[in-house]
């Protein structure tokens, strides 16, 4: 479900210029001799690796629509687990029953000024060989809306966040029993009828402009690879902030029998209906708004006038659904560890598309399987891994992460035992390697980074990674690049199936994949298809390839090490950061507030707006206090004390054989004591307390989230008890580190 | 031909509320004593302001079109001059006889991939009482575009500025033989087919894109004040940064029997045809143009995908002109001084328009109108100035600043010895009040924007203009409007009359008009009508009053003080900004070239690149050495002491009565000293060495031009001789002040 965005995940070593980085010789983890086997493995590995083998699978996987409770979903999950199998992995599909809402009805019309009734469908084109498949293709919508019929005034609300409302409010415009119109962007499509409601709005029509999402960035469909005036982005609403997966069984796998709650009572519902449309169907609902015209950054790319909207058009919108409990299936493959069988590396990527699915998921998901096939091969020849491998292809991701969390769910006890590592990759496209995740890997996944060369430029693709970073960053990313030993990686918020290991179970993990020069706007339509794919995404599936190489490398190094290659300097010196982000929040709200309270309670805010506008003049707010953060620099001072130790008692030495295994445990549930058991303010399911999305971003990350979201909510109570709660997780981690430190 | 625009001209007092700013009882330049009768005058002066006169004489001044040439021109004339003359005032119409091309052929046509011929005309509107006169408006053109008859492929250029065509030539499109298809914006409109013409492109066709000027910004008209797709935004192409006024009679009046070159090699006109177009008319080429999608700060808001183009589509423009000589009226209308007749304030206005110009310039006549009939009425009462005030209503602005450099040029030996201040205006409309100019006036036009309350919020003009840089500027604008005891006004580039006045004689001049809240899209088209103006501009003409009462303090105040009152701590203030903002300048160039020089070399600018499009690696550029600024730095620190010392003599004192005369001759004369006879390299009509409209911005001001300029290009050896002209310019500037506190 991941939407492919090059992310600049900011980033030593002192060279400035573009040179070989492979570090050969050395390998994080390995013994130096174990480092030369380990790479010539991989040089081995690598030569079984064939393009023409994931051009073949993905045409197969997405010749038909592939989405929950299909038959072709599970025809395809099933010939996933005949392949693992075929390749000596021991392969289960295992089964869940979720619910899963598809319309019944479907209506949005203009009443007023004039009677105009949405098309709410993508054309079939001749262009796309899969793009006919009507009778199988699920309707454009938003899953877990709500039954509704309303008729109500449309307002504009821009991308539909708590920021965007401040503005409605300024203009003076009564939001109750009205219905929300939103672009996409700008935050998680779930976020938009979230906000809408609790404004008191009564419907909400999310679509898609074409400037974040059309004829603005690039020749449309099929002409180009952008989403043309009937392309209509389907897509969850599901409250995923709260808790992701089956809205009925929270924390419980979803298994025959399971205690569920009543449908209609599922918490993670929307509140209003909602429904996703083309910018061919919006056009003539935005042509016909009146009230204000709105500032220039809420102005998309069509070619009006926009407004805000207040008493014009009127809107109808009916929706209802039918609310079945369907099953999914998820393949899971197992290479068993040969030393550490209890020490699991995981390694997924659903297989469940909205349609056809040929970018999303499945680019992501033939790059794992040729990898894992890759693997099997080498396992041929004698090669063994210490630890476990467990390869996982989700079902039911794009409707909330359904079969990783229910998994999860239903696995908690032994995963918390037993998993070491969980990798996750999503749509693969072309260009620079997009790395984030749990900042002990950082290092590690660095060290891969620069093994791996990049198809275009055959420099590695940490070192393409890295001049970007130089050459298009901003000076910080710049000077950052060019002076410390590693990219410094992104944080993980949510959007795919990382988000139960992570932030339920406090598993160390990371999202991988390639993209920024594949663009296209084929997102959750029915023209993500193969075709589309291989004329603009991935043609020839060349960095598929390479995520495999990626991918592979890092499940193998994982898998082999002589001690799981965690490393805690980079964790210390990102925390340092967040740290200094919150304090920094904290400061900047109250240079803020005190101004524009000044410009307020003066008359000035008044005195320059223009009298024939309405301009309701904000509430003067509270002052922002000064919090007590020393809990937190005291703890992040202690942590890097810690690290210090760890790095001066362990440089140069190995444990013995016999303490390894115990080691490895203390080091991978390091991440476990960044979790605690009581979770999030407001949200238990979410237990990471540096890691989370965002209440009201959705898939962006908020990192030290409960100290940032209670600033960010004004609730300066909340937010001191926090910074209490996160100092004391940070010095549970490095008392787990100090817990490593005396094993050397 | 100003474009209405408010312009953050940035900003001691420690005043952080809003308060009466009203210095009461004291006035610079006037004894105490006397400032009380002074105000007590303007007080007067403001009882007989009355806004059904502007609207009135913007109705029958706008009722047919009156651009250079035309009967109704010289009919305005003829009407303002006799007002004038009812009024008391010594009124002359003075005459000169200057080169005016109008279309003979006008052809655009696209030729391939499909025909179409474009309309190039704007059609009547019911809504708009005066838009039906066909057989007298100007038709849709660019004057002193050279004839022409030229095909060629279109590319798109975006503003045409040189930056533009540095990303033309990464993305390796050739130019020469191409026409350029410009959009309105970035850069005044002369400087499309000058830099297009630089890099041998054949011909230019400018249009005004919705994003710039159109429904991106509002309702268009007549539904609302915006560009509509019909609306063509004529405008003069005379390379004016080289000289303004008449082509043929650079540097001299244009008098019957003046020496005149020959029409075809004067220098300032265009050297490819140029043309402008609608965005009605500019959709059908824009759509069908091939080559590589534009950068994102290229894209307009037309509903097409914006590309550079290379080889589709093909145009054909063919236009000729008539080469006439017509004749232009300028009227002259003089109060004579009654102490010291020979020192004169001259106060300005151009009357002509593109078409029936009630907007621009109209807008900003009657003001000027109703200030000298209050005058006028107020010395019925028996006031008199001490100096001489001279109204200018001048002709042919639009084409060129055409009437007042004339008569500038004409009577430069005595204006040198006689002109004291000028102060322009041209549109005027709704919300803040806009100044610019001389620094050394900065202290004295705060001073009168604190008397004049603002018609909409009643606090004083100043006040709002401050609040609004509080609420609404950069943290560093609003910083120095809360601290400083003047609000910094901006400097003068060019685009209306006081260009020969500032930068060829050295008279100390200001531009002032109000604006910022009566946006909209009428400029140089049929639709800037009496009806257009009192729905959208300024209804009721109360701005229009205002400005009256801004113009006619500062007028009166001028010339009636006991002495002049320059005041030059604000001045060096704003020099030294200056000579700090270039020393900034080459340090960010010489920083900017080393770091992409170094990404060339390394290669990583090309590694980052997406190997799938084409992208030029630029060419690397040599290293920015080091300037010696220390001249430019001891000249400033002189001027400072000399300042400094001029303050504490003058403090509280008064010259003797026989010596103020000689006292003002100097201080209005420290302008003259801030310009250079040889002028500025490459252009010697412009004299001023401390402001100057740009070489490549055409309006858009360059201070301390001779060294920022040389610097921009990259000529060091230019730049080092420049810093020592400039700094022996404010040497000279400094001796003058030291002349001035010798009287005291």
């Amino acid at each position: 479900m991941r939407k492919s965005i090059l992310r600049f995940s900011i980033t030593l070593c002192l060279v400035s210029s573009i040179s070989a980085q492979t570090a050969g010789g050395t390998l994080l983890g390995f013994t130096s001799g174990r480092a030369d086997d380990q790479r010539a493995a991989e040089a081995k590995f690598d030569s079984y690796l064939k393009a023409e083998n994931l051009s073949a699978w993905l045409k197969r996987l997405s010749a038909r629509p592939h989405h929950l409770g299909s038959a072709y979903d599970k025809d395809n999950a099933e010939f996933i687990a005949a392949q693992f199998k075929s390749w000596g992995y021991d392969t289960q599909i295992e089964s869940f029953d979720v619910l899963f809402p598809t319309p019944k009805t479907r209506v949005v019309e203009m009443t007023a000024p004039e009677k105009f009734t949405l098309r709410l469908n993508e054309p079939a084109l001749k262009e796309d060989a899969t793009s006919g498949q009507q009778d199988e293709q699920l309707p454009t919508y938003n899953a877990y809306s709500i039954d509704g019929d309303v008729t109500g005034p449309l307002v504009y609300v821009n991308y539909g966040r708590p920021v965007d409302y401040e503005i409605l409010e300024q203009a003076g415009i009564d939001l109750k029993g009205k219905i929300a119109i939103s672009r996409y962007g700008g935050s998680w499509r779930g976020i938009k009828p979230k906000v809408a409601a609790e404004h008191g709005m009564i419907g909400c029509i999310i679509y898609s402009d074409p400037r974040d999402d059309g004829y603005f960035q690039g020749d449309v469909y099929p002409k180009g690879a952008y989403r043309n005036e009937n392309g209509v982005q389907r897509g969850s609403v599901m409250d995923m902030p709260t808790y992701p997966g089956d809205p009925l069984t929270k924390g419980i796998g979803a298994l025959k029998g399971a205690p569920r709650i009543d449908a209609k009572s599922a918490p993670t519902l929307t509140k209003i209906p909602v429904l996703p449309i083309s910018y061919g169907d919006a056009l003539p609902l935005l042509k016909n708004m009146d009230g204000a015209v709105v500032p220039d950054a809420w102005k998309g790319a069509l070619p009006i006038t926009y407004h805000t909207g207040n008493k014009t058009p009127t809107v109808h919108m009916k929706l209802e659904f039918n609310w079945d409990i369907k099953p999914i299936y998820d393949v899971i493959a197992k290479m068993p560890g040969s030393e550490r069988p209890n020490e699991w590396i995981i390694r997924g990527n659903h297989h469940d598309g909205w349609v056809n699915g040929a970018d999303d998921p499945l680019s992501g998901q033939v790059a794992m399987m040729e990898e894992a096939r890759g693997i099997a091969e080498l396992a041929k020849t004698g090669w063994r891994p210490k630890r476990t491998i467990v390869y996982c292809a989700w079902d039911a991701e794009e409707e909330g992460l359904i079969g990783s969390t229910e998994w999860v769910e239903t696995h908690a006890a032994e995963l918390s035992q037993k998993a070491a590592v969980y990798i996750n990759t999503d749509s693969n496209g072309r260009g620079f390697l997009g790395m984030a995740g749990s900042h002990t890997l950082e290092k590690f996944i660095n060290e891969v980074a620069k093994d791996v060369p990049d198809p275009e430029t055959k420099m590695s693709v940490w070192d393409r990674l890295r001049a970007t970073q130089i050459v298009n960053g901003t000076p910080a990313q710049r000077n950052e690049a060019m002076s410390r030993s590693d990219l410094r990686i992104g944080a993980l918020g949510s959007g795919s199936d990382y988000t139960p290991f992570l932030q339920h179970l406090g598993i160390a993990s990371m999202n991988l994949g390639f993209g920024g020069e594949d663009g296209g706007g084929s997102y959750h339509s029915i023209y993500d298809s193969y075709d589309h794919f291989q004329r603009f995404v991935d043609p020839g599936n060349v960095y598929g390839v390479a995520m495999a190489k990626v991918g592979g490398r890092a499940v193998m190094r994982l898998a082999n090490a002589d001690t799981l290659p965690f490393d805690f300097g980079d964790f210390a010196d990102t925390v340092g950061q967040y740290v200094g982000e919150v304090t920094h929040l904290a400061d900047t709200m109250r240079e803020d507030t005190r101004v524009l309270d000044q410009q307020i309670t003066s008359g000035m805010w008044k005195a320059v707006q223009d009298p024939t506008e309405t301009n309701i003049v904000p509430k003067v707010k509270d002052p922002v206090p000064y919090l007590n953060f020393a809990p937190l620099q005291n703890a992040l001072a202690k942590l890097q004390d810690s690290v210090r130790n760890y790095q001066r008692v362990s440089a140069g030495k190995q444990p013995s054989p016999a303490q390894q295994a115990a080691l490895d445990e203390v080091l991978y549930k390091t991440e476990r004591a960044l979790t605690r058991s009581e979770g999030l303010p407001r949200r238990d399911w979410f237990r990471h307390q540096i890691y989370a999305p965002g209440f009201y971003t959705g898939y962006g990350v908020k990192t030290v989230p409960g100290v940032r979201e209670a600033i960010e909510q004004r609730d300066w109570r909340e937010a001191a008890e926090q910074i209490m709660i996160v100092s004391r997780t940070i010095e549970n981690f490095a008392a787990e580190i100090d817990k490593a430190a005396k094993m050397f």
